[in-house]
Formats: structure tokens, sequence, C-alpha cells
């Protein structure tokens, strides 16, 4: 059985970047169609972006728990199958949890909760509702970050030894950087932690997703540049990995200039990959032994996960966006699998335990740059 | 009034690389849905594909003569509003005079016809109907060229000198480069011309948009490496312009290795201006008086053009998928436009004269490198 | 035996960039000094230039036939081995001429004369004297050019089909670019051709060098675009070679805001290449069927000739000078060789076949340009 | 009084890379010659080497001690005017100390010595004697680097924020990296810092030549990959500046496949920086204002320290040993300025306080990696 998935949004109102994002995202594809949502907490305005969206006004709801009874009186065939959940940091465990208890698979933007303590309880609701759940971890998603996770795993880096992420953005360098900025360093819509918990968690996801390996101890230097913030706006870290590997994450949201420069380097001791989310198509393979050898998307050498992840030819520019429909791509087929009976199928998207290890990453690294000391994890 | 617009296509059926990137630029902006087609000239295969598209079976047409009259047959809130037409170059002209004469639309894949003949003929049609016509020259969808269009529009280069465009593509380097390749240089199916028809009218058609000149005369040497092709698979060609300016274009399909290597370079007697369609997210501007400036897409310093153009944030890549969405938007526009009563919107999509004056590019080409002469336009 | 050479200089008075680049490339390997000279025609700034370098006033000379004549009258052991002829284009014959007349070795900067007539009788010269003579293309010294030869002539890119240089300065874009540049301009300093003569034979010859292809017709577009100039300052020219390979060369000097954007690509059946003279360091090889490599100037992968050309690991940048170096290095050691009793020794540096090449190249190019017709070599 | 000063050097025998660099760079501005020195601790390669350096042999010695001895007997107008001290990190400080004692001014290899109490007692030698010291830090002496510490000292960067540093090599990644790297991972050799020692140092006093900002606070994790090694050969560390600007340093001379990846880049409350070693020719300049801008060396836009700096026109690469020079022709002026009668001329080069200013930095790594806590400088 196969069939266009109907999906539900909460968030994503006019003026979010990352609704839109989630909207053109799912569309990619062609096998998801939105249909039911809450575009923000203005109910008029919500109305309005529903309408422009073509949606049936009777499924734009007032807020998330109307969505949720609402649509679980609809009949079967004509109810979300999921809904992905794009508000602030604050609600993305309590709307997650209130749908995957009415009974609708779930996809959250990252950082999961507030807390790895509400990361954990939603782990159990997953348990108990049985349905299944995605992390928007979309750097994932790059056919070139799955082709590094791919050659790591081959050994062709050999024992990673070193890793170096590099993540700057200048648009929080001054005071007033709009709305889209200020809930992002409020620590009552944003956790304990501002910069890292925005771009910090896509460094600590990215590695383990390409390397596989955890962070075992860490030691922080949390900054916050511009006066009046009750959080960090900028961040070191230095890291110990399980294999022995070492590490540095530098994230900064007052990199003055910067746009979303996201870097991943990795030594191995036979090879070195660097990867730039500002030029995806690139992975850059190092040795000692050889001439640099640059793999691009979709060109020959390149392994099977990056080509399926690959929707045109080389030199034919992919980007944010295709990584991000990747990841609705990965879950979509997913909720099919388990409309066809399958339990708890997986795929290769972010999930669960992503969310758990991003909250006890935060709750470490705020407690190392209080304390000046290591922290083990 | 605004609604989704009701699309079909001709051609892009299973392994045809350009069907598949038109139906998702189609998808992108939310306000098309494909509902009717005919995908390739296999009859069995098309209604695969159709389903896999989840289409009504009733609207997977043997051939498109069936489809413009089964369309007609429908009601009006029912039919299609457009066609896309993707097949190769030889059914461009028949099929999109068909469907305009059957009251429809016509986005076309370029060149637009096997002769500047059809594509006269064509515009005739379009007076006689009324209806409106996009000939898909995606790459002027890219925000940076639009950018670099209003550069030059607003004089930031001064007199424009000299233009350079390279087109560079290895596809074509090995005698047996697969179906898509093998119509591209079948005169049968693709016309005159086999590598400048298939790029170099980009090359043409980019210079046009960007700067507004027109070429007056031209020398060209087409060549073909590749034993046993009846087309040239590769060129060089040196321009004069109407302003007096001088260009040169060399487009290749057997230069091993390059991907999509597509390049402009504009020099006028103030500024010179470079655009790499493999890193299109730059605009590369130079002075002999002040640093390199790189324009970013919807970075500080951007224009309005470019910006209209842009979905996401600077950082954040777009690519060819965006651009090629920037067309079908602009296109869906127009026809929103004209449903609403206005007579031939206009809109910044290329149309019927594009397709003309790539024909006439064409038909010069040829002739000059048959003569080894200059040929005047 | 082997000794410090003796080094003497007409030309590269005060303000000339050439002559400079000349003295520091000269002493970069310690195994030359230079001993006299006369720096450019004004005899007081001339003795001055030379007081700055350190040299005894009674070797800088009023004229090059005094400084033959001084020269010759010195012990053996004291006088110049040869001269660096760094005059503009006009006295690049005569000179040479006159010294190798005289009994001394000679480098000379390109264009090697005023016509393809006094290159041959130069050749005459050489024969009838025994001396040795090297062309100053500089481009020719960089090691990763090197690499490119090698990798041709070792058939990594199979049969050489197509051979794209451009060549772009922007420093004539204005119509008073300074002494240096307005003799460039002049035919009765610069001769028949501006911008070819001064950029474009150094693409032919980097074309030459670099493939051992000849061309055997062409047909080019030469314009001037700032009124009052006698010369071209920019052309394009299409190539045919002995083997069927095409090309393009298109080279300005009113390409606004371009430094020395010099870049060489060619193609064979098998693979590509691509050298850009600013970012020096770097040989772009591609192929249809593994990822881009970047080769990196004495990195792992490199040949002989290439690291014996280089003098510094990889990754602490070499430039301009050490190539200019390479080719002094190259005439001294065969200058050496000559000491010790090798007659006519070779050794890898341009020579009187380059200028002859070289001028009839350039005529070919005039008269093509004038009659708009292609021109047989 | 302008006149070749003489020079001689202590180390850089056959196979050591940096006393070649050293050599030529001394050459290359045509006003230092080599006369007298001691090339490596065989005394019979020494004199070999000496040999092909066209060197009287009665100036080539068997240690340093002879050497001081002899040259102090020579008449004032042969003996040499300064040292160069090119050997490993052990022999620095001794010989520079006995130069000094015998007069002679002296340029030295970085790190200046074993301890931060070697080098205050150099200072104390250099009031005693009042010669003249430079101190190598030879990435100071691009050109762009200048540029870079000009524009922040204009404030065109605003306050500083955040520096962040990468100096990456592969050249340990293997257990035997022959004899170049074998002493720079043995204490006795190289002192209580391998990796750091070698590079790191490179690291902190570029972003003080730089910024002018000093480190108060610095929390390192210095790390020994290659097991067998005594030493470091990788480190990451968090800084804090006496601004309040964070930063970091990463290095690692494991990083398989890295040349000699230094990068700096800032960030101030206005805009940021970024200079990349490998590629030096550009110092890029980003605000969230306007477009990116790349500043060239020599290009328009460059400020005066810039242009001193450079001897090439843009677009004519220079690279390593250009700076390198730089460094040499500052010291050189220093010099002529005190045979001329000046009392401790100073000049753009490191010294004395750059030198005490590194050992306290390794001093402060090393301890603040053995015990995992905050260090205050």
């Amino acid at each position: 059985m196969k069939r266009k998935l109907r999906m539900g949004m909460v968030g994503g109102g006019p003026g979010a970047f990352i609704g839109d994002v989630h909207r053109r995202a799912a569309r990619l594809n062609g096998d998801i169609e939105l249909v039911a949502g809450v575009f923000g907490t203005d109910v008029a305005k919500s109305r309005e972006c529903g309408k422009e969206l073509f949606l049936d006004p009777a499924r734009v709801y007032p807020d998330y728990k109307d969505m949720v009874a609402g649509e679980m009186k609809l009949p079967a065939d004509e109810r979300i199958d999921f809904v992905a959940v794009v508000t602030p940091n604050r609600m993305h465990y309590p709307i997650s949890k209130a749908f995957l208890e009415g009974g609708f698979h779930v996809l959250c933007e990252k950082p999961i909760s507030m807390s790895s303590k509400e990361a954990i309880d939603l782990k159990a609701t997953l348990v108990k509702t049985g349905k299944l759940f995605a992390l928007m971890h979309n750097y994932t998603g790059y056919p070139m970050v799955k082709q590094a996770r791919q050659m790591v795993a081959d050994g062709a880096l050999g024992t990673v030894r070193k890793i170096n992420v590099e993540y700057s953005l200048g648009w929080l360098a001054a005071p007033n950087a709009g709305k889209q900025a200020s809930w992002r360093v409020t620590p009552s819509e944003a956790g304990i932690s501002g910069c890292m918990a925005d771009i910090g968690t896509h460094a600590q996801n990215l590695i383990h997703y390409v390397t596989g390996l955890d962070i075992v101890s860490l030691n922080a230097d949390l900054a916050t540049f511009v006066p009046g913030r009750a959080l960090d706006d900028d961040g070191s870290v230095m890291l110990r990995f399980n294999n022995g590997a070492r590490g540095v994450i530098f994230a900064s949201e007052v990199a003055t200039g910067e746009e979303n420069n996201f870097v991943l380097k990795i030594y191995g001791d036979k090879a070195g990959l660097e990867w730039r989310q500002e030029s995806p198509e690139n992975l850059i393979f190092r040795t000692n032994d050889a001439p640099m050898q640059v793999y691009r998307r979709n060109w020959a050498g390149v392994g099977e996960a990056a080509k399926k992840a690959s929707h045109l030819p080389a030199g034919h520019p992919e980007g944010f966006l295709e990584a991000f429909a990747n990841i609705y791509r990965a879950f979509a087929d997913a909720i099919i699998a388990n409309l066809n009976g399958e339990k708890n199928p997986t795929g290769d998207f972010p999930g669960i335990e992503d969310g758990i290890s991003e909250m006890r990453f935060l709750e470490a690294l705020v407690k190392s740059s209080n304390t000046g000391q290591w922290v083990t994890m």
C-alpha cells in the first residue's frame, strides 16, 4: 500500500522561517499533503495562513489541543497521519506528547524539549503509544553528510582521532535581531541555553550521525556578548569521545557577517574529511599518501546512501531544502511501513535517542561552563 | 481570485531527468497540482508513472492528442490550466501548438522547436489564441542571475564590453552515454545542432537576459569529437553585440569530468561580474578601485529582484530546483492574472521571443561553422 | 665546475615592474649575482638604480652597446656570463643580437621581437655564435604547470580534444593606465599587437608547453575598446590543433577588476585538467569515473618534474617569483653545462623556437582579425 | 649609510627544511649576504653545505662557539652583522645568548627557548649588550595579515568578541615521520610541548599581532595520539582575552591529509575577518550590512602596511617566502638604523617580548591540560 500522507502542522505562522521550510520540504517528493494546522498563536493570522495554503478552514484550529481533538474525530481516511511541530522550544514536548497520545505520528523540530527529563518522558510515551517520532536535525539529510558517514563506517579514515566543528552565524550580533531571534535567547521559551540549544545541538548531532561516537566528557565556555541577554549567544567546548578521540565545537550567533557557516572536519589515522554546509555538494577527502579528493554529490565514486539521498545530477546544485526533504521522505517511508503493518519501523532520520542525547549534552555544557570543570556525561 | 492551478505534462516518463525536475519544481510553491499527463511514448510505463504520481488513471492519456481532446471535454473547473512540454526537441512545437489551440497555456522546454520557422509560427498561434507561453530557460530563475541583471541595468558595470560564457559538461565524452544523451545528438530528434541546441542556447539566452544585448554577428566552430555522431558535441563561437561589445561562448559536452560548469563573466568599463552555476549563491563583483565584493543570495546588499526570487536566508543553500521553481511561479502568477481578466500578462519568465531568438542563433551558428565566415544575424 | 654566474641586465629601471621581478628571481637560488647593467634610458636614473643594487658604478653603462663593449674588455673571470633583456618589445631583438654577437648568453623577455623575421634572424645568430638563449615565458616555470605537462605526456587525459584558455586583466580598462601600460599599446614599441603580444603569447606558449600541440589554423577577433589606442586591448581566437583538437583563447586587458586571471583547461577523451595562475598550487584533475582530484604542489601524487621545480613543502605557498626563478635556474644550469664543455645544452626553459612560434601566432592573429577569415599557420 | 649586511647561520644543514627557507628569504631583497655558518652538527656535511653555498671554507665553523670566537677575530668590515639561529629548540637560547654576548645581532627561530626563565634571561642579555633580536614568527610577515592588523586597529571590526584559530597539519599522523619530525616530539630537544610549541605558538603570536589582545586565562586539552611520543601531537585550548573576548585555538599535527592549514577568524561587534595561510592573498571581510568583501594583496582598498609588505602586483601570487623575507627586511632595516647610530631601533618584526609571551603560553597550556583547570596567565 502506498498513498499520499496527510500532514498537520503546529507553528510556522507568518514570518516564521522554519515553518515555511517544513512545508516546502514536505511538498518536494509529492507524497505528503498538508491538510490541517495551527499556524501560530494568533488565531486570525493562523486562519489567514491556512487560506493562503489552500486549506479547508475547518481544519485550521485555534490551538493544538483543539487540533488533536478535532483530528481524532475525523474518519480514519481523512485525519492527519502525522504532525510537524515547529514552535519555539518550550512547546515541543507538550505538543509532541499530546499528538502521540492522540494517536498521531510526530515530526518535531530540535531541540526536542526543555530538559532531558522531558525527553525521557517522551520516550516513554512513544513506547506506550507505538507511534513514530522524528527529530528534525536536517543537516543529517544532506547527501554528502551521508557519504561522510559511510566512509567513516567503511574505515576510510581509520580510527577517528580528532573532530572539529565550527558553527558560526552573525544574526544575533546586534541587540535587536527580531522576533525569530529573541525567543531563542529567552529562557522561558528556549530553555537553559541559547546559542548552544539553537546550533550547538546540530553540531553534537552531526558528529554522532557521521562518526557514531559518543561524547564521554566535555569542558565548555559559554558566553553572552550582547548585554541584556539571559542566555549564551556564543560558546566553545572541548570534547572527549568514547573511542579516545578528542574534539572541539565552537559555535556563535554573534559571529558578525557569517551566514550559516557550519563546518565538520574529522581526522582519522588514515585520512581526513571536510564538509561545509554552505558548499554542501562537496566532501573533501585528504590523506598523506595521495592527492586530495573532492567527492561531489551524485558524481562517480559516491556511495549508495548519498546517491539515494540525491535527486539531481551532479553539477545541478541541491541545497538545504532537499536535505530537509530527505528527512521527511525517510519519515514518510517509515509511516507507510507502519501503515502496512510493520511495528516500530526505523529509517535514516533522527529520533528520540538523538533528542535525549542532545538534552544531556546541553545540561552538561551549562554545568561545565558554570563550574569551569570537565563534566562526565 | 487565487486558487491552485491544475497542471498537465507531456513527456517526463521513467528515467527522464528533466521531467522529474519539472514536477518537483512545480510542487515547490504549493500553488500547482499535477493532475494529468502523457509520460512518454510507452503507454504501460506512462500509466505506471501516473500511478506513482497518485494521478487519476483516467487522466493518464495514450498520447498528447488524446490528452488535448480529453481535457477539453472536462468541466472548466477540472481541466488543466496549463501543460508542461518536456519531450525531446522534435515534439516541442507540435505539442505546444496543439495545446494552445485546445485552449491551454503552455510551458515548454528549450529549444522551442526545430527551426525558427516553427518558432515564428508558434508566435502566430499565441497571438491567435491569446494563451500564455513560457520557455524553460531555467538558469534565468536563479536569484543571483537576477541580481546580475539588475546591476547591469542599474549601470554598475558601465558600458558592457566583453562577455565570456563557458558551458562545459563531460557527459557525452564517451560514445554510449545512454538514452538521455543519444536523442540529443540525433538530428531527427534534436534538430540542426546537438551541443549548441542543448546548452549553447542556455548561454545565448542567459547573456540576453542579464545584459539585454543582442548578438549582431557571430563566427562559430562546431565540432563532433565522438565518431558516429551526426551533430556537434562541442563548439566555440565569437560574438559581436549591438552595443559594440564582443564575446565568446565555448560549450562542450565532451569536457570529460565536468558536471554542469556554466559560467558567465561580463566586463564593463566600470566593473565586472562573475556567476557560476555550480556555486549559484555567489555573484562576484570586481572593479579596479575597490576590494572584490561577493554578493550572496539574500544577504545584505542584494536588490529586490533577487530577494523576491529567494526563499531561504543566506547561508541555507538554494539550488537548481528553486531556480526552476521561480520560472513556474512567475508563469503561475501570469496565469492567475489571466484568469482574473488581464490580457497577455507578462512576468519574469522567458517566452516566445526568446524561442525565436534561440532558433535564429542556432541557424546562424551552423551556417557560420559550415562556411568559416562571420554571419550577420 | 660550479660557480656563481655573473649576470647583466638591460632595462628594468625605476618603476619597471618586470625588471625587479627578474632581479629577485635571479637571486633566489643563490647561484647568480647581478654585476652590471643599463637600467633604462635615463642615464642618471640608471646610475642611481645601480647604486641601490650595490653595483660597481663602472659597470652601470650609458647604453647597451657600451655595455657589450665594456664587458667584452673585462677579464674572462669578471665579465658577465649572461644578460637579461627586460626592455619594451622593440629592443628585444637588437639587444639580444648584440650580446650574442659579443659572446654572451641571453635571457630575453617575451615576445622575442617585433616580427617573425627578426626571430628567425636571431635563430641564425644563435647558430652562428653557439651561445644560449632563454625566452621568459615564466608561467611555464610553475610546478603544477609542469605536473600538467607530465600528466598529458603520460596519457592521463587520453587524446586531447579541447583546450580553453582565459587570460583576463583589468589594468588597461581606463585610458590612462600609466607608463607601463602605454608602451604596450603603442605600435612602435610593442609591435603589431597590444593585448595579444602582451598576454596572448603567454596563452599560446603555455598550451604548447603543456600539451606539445601546435596550432594549425586560427580565427581571431581582436578589439580595441579604449578610444585612441592603436593596438588591440582585447581579443578572442578559435584554434585548431595538429591532432584535431579545438580550442579557444580569450584574452583581455580591459576586463575591469581582474588581476592576472590566467586559466588553462584541457580536456581529453579520458580526463580533464584545470590550472589557475592565481591559485597556482592546485591542479584539478577530473574524470567521469572517479571523484575530482586536486593535485597540490609537493604533496603526494605529484611527479618528478613538479617536485624538482618545488622548494617548499605543500601548504607553504609558492608563487609567481618561484616560477620565474625556475626558468632562471634551468637556464643557469645550461650555462654551467656549457661552461663545462657541453655544446648547446638544453633544459626546461623556453627558447628560440618558442619565440619564432609566438611571432607567427601574432602575425596570423592580426591577419585573421583583419580579414575575418581562418588563417592557416 | 646603506650597505649589504653580512649574515651567519647556525643550523640549517642538509635536509633541514627551515634553514633553506631562511637562506632564500634572506637573499630575496638583495641586501643581505650569507658569509659564515655552522650547518648542523656533522662537520663534514656542514663543510659540504658551505661549499654548495659558495662560502669561504674558513668561515664554515665546527660549532657555534668557534663561530662566535672566529667572527669576533675578523676585522669589523668583514665579520658578520647578525646570525640566524635555526637549530632545534633546545639550542635557541644558548646560541642566541652566545652571539649577543659576542656582539652580534640575532634572528632566532621560534619558540625562543625551552622555558620562560630562559627567555627572560635572554631579555636581560639584550638589555646588557644593546644588540638587536628578532624572533621568526614568519606568518606575521604576510601582507594580508598586516592588512588584518590595520583593520582591527582602525576599528573596522568594532570591539573584538571571538577569535578562532585552526592550525592543522597531517605530517605527524604516522609514527615514523622522519628526522625533522622526531626532534619536535622529543622533550630534550623540543621542551615541554610538541605540537603546541611547534605550531600553537604561531597561533598565539598571530592573534596578538593582529588584535593586540592578551590572553588572561586558558583551559587546554593536549593529546598524544601516536603511541610512544612523549609530547603532545595535538591540542585544543579555550581562551579568554583582556578585553573580554573569547577564543579557541585547535592545533594538530596528526590531522591526516592537512598540509599547513592555518586559519585565523576574528569577529567584532561590527564585522568579521578571515585569513587562510594556504590562500594568503585573500583577506575576507564580512558584515551583516553589506556584501562580503575580499581584500586582495596589492589591489585597491588595501592599506599602507600591507602595500609596503607587498612586492608584486595583485594576481601575481606571493607566498610563504615573501612573508619570511619581510621579517628579514624589517630586521635588516633595524640593523642599518643601528649601524647609523640609532639605539634600540624597532620595526615590524617579532622580538623578545613575543618570545617571553609564547613561553608563558606554553607553560600555562601544559599546566591547564595536566590539571583540567582554567589557568590564569
